[in-house]
């Protein structure tokens, strides 16, 4: 997978020279990317709307699908990062911490199977 | 930053690790995990909801709402790689092919400062 | 119900009335209360997030729940409500309109018990 | 306007022969029509994503923009009553008590122009 090969720091730089080559910094305020990424995500739910749950487990082994769900999966990566970028934060190191942050509101041993966060002791 | 030296299998595997260790697969449908991104992208919109557009760009230079900011964005990016370790997608490279794809489609020079796709010649 | 007895008008002018004591015009543009519309939508959806289709059937036989859904829901037609008053929309007029496009394109025969229009003759 | 002499409840009715008409009720579980919202809601933001708020205030200049918001905003209508109609839920109630609960978080007095709740006394 090129994922092994790719940092985070390397697709950042990429959407970041697109943007760039287009002036396109003057729309990606925060406030029109936060809506960028919901409408991605929306269109990446539209092939999930009316299947249910096991037959979306099943939309990986149908390439035509596949690949569209792959292009609105990238898309909403795009506007992840294209907001890390404008924000300038560190996407890493976000997520490396709200991962501690869940592993402390779902403990391991009290989550297993269960959606819910355990009652406080 | 840690993204220059964090790759995103680095990532996708710190997600899945935690996923395991819960036994959360069996929630983790691609339906439910588009959902789950769809919802975490409104939390970030939150953020934005009754600002204008300067003000959302000045969202960075007060700490505390740049924190909430970081922490809903690093909720969007765990779905999103959640979701590609669900139907086993390298997110690099669709995201590479998504930036070609779109760089035919807003050729820069006709793109310049216009968010609208240009008319086919 | 009360359903039965109540106008769209008469829900539009009680949001109205609202929005004007508090001078919240003031936030309602349309660009906002699109913002707003989506996040209330997925507020609804954390509500089913993580269970099944059939489960959520069930939703409606746990009181507490049904009230959680019934609340996000009035908001969701709140903000639809504010964004007609907004636009000075007439929401019964779009409903069917939009109804008399949809059976044209679903056609009662052809769709029943099929989700994606049929094929063009 | 028809919205003066349109109840809920007839916009309900037309809605669920519609759904009936096509046995669609079996897509119709209130985890996909709370999706379907989603989508929907996100649909009507992308006539705003890229535009000011000044700008989504003028949308209702443009006959043909505003008669593509008005058909996204019906779409949503329609979800949101194919909805109360899967759960039995009084539409027109559920709003009159979302209004009054706001009304105590937001006392007129005290939130005249600002969109947060007051501090409690």
């Amino acid at each position: 997978m090129a994922d092994e090969a790719t940092s985070i720091a390397d697709l950042r730089e990429l959407v970041a020279r697109f943007v760039a080559a287009r002036d396109w910094q003057q729309f990606h305020s925060p406030k029109n990317l936060s809506m960028s990424l919901a409408i991605e995500a929306a269109e990446l739910m539209e092939h999930f709307q009316w299947i249910d749950i096991a037959e979306s487990r099943r939309a990986a082994d149908d390439p035509a699908k596949l690949a569209a769900i792959r292009e609105e999966l990238a898309d909403v990566l795009c506007y992840a990062l294209a907001l890390a970028n404008e924000l300038n934060l560190d996407l890493s190191a976000a997520v490396r911490d709200k991962i501690v942050k869940n592993a402390a509101k779902y403990p391991a041993d009290k989550s297993r199977g269960r959606y819910n966060p355990p009652a406080p002791d």
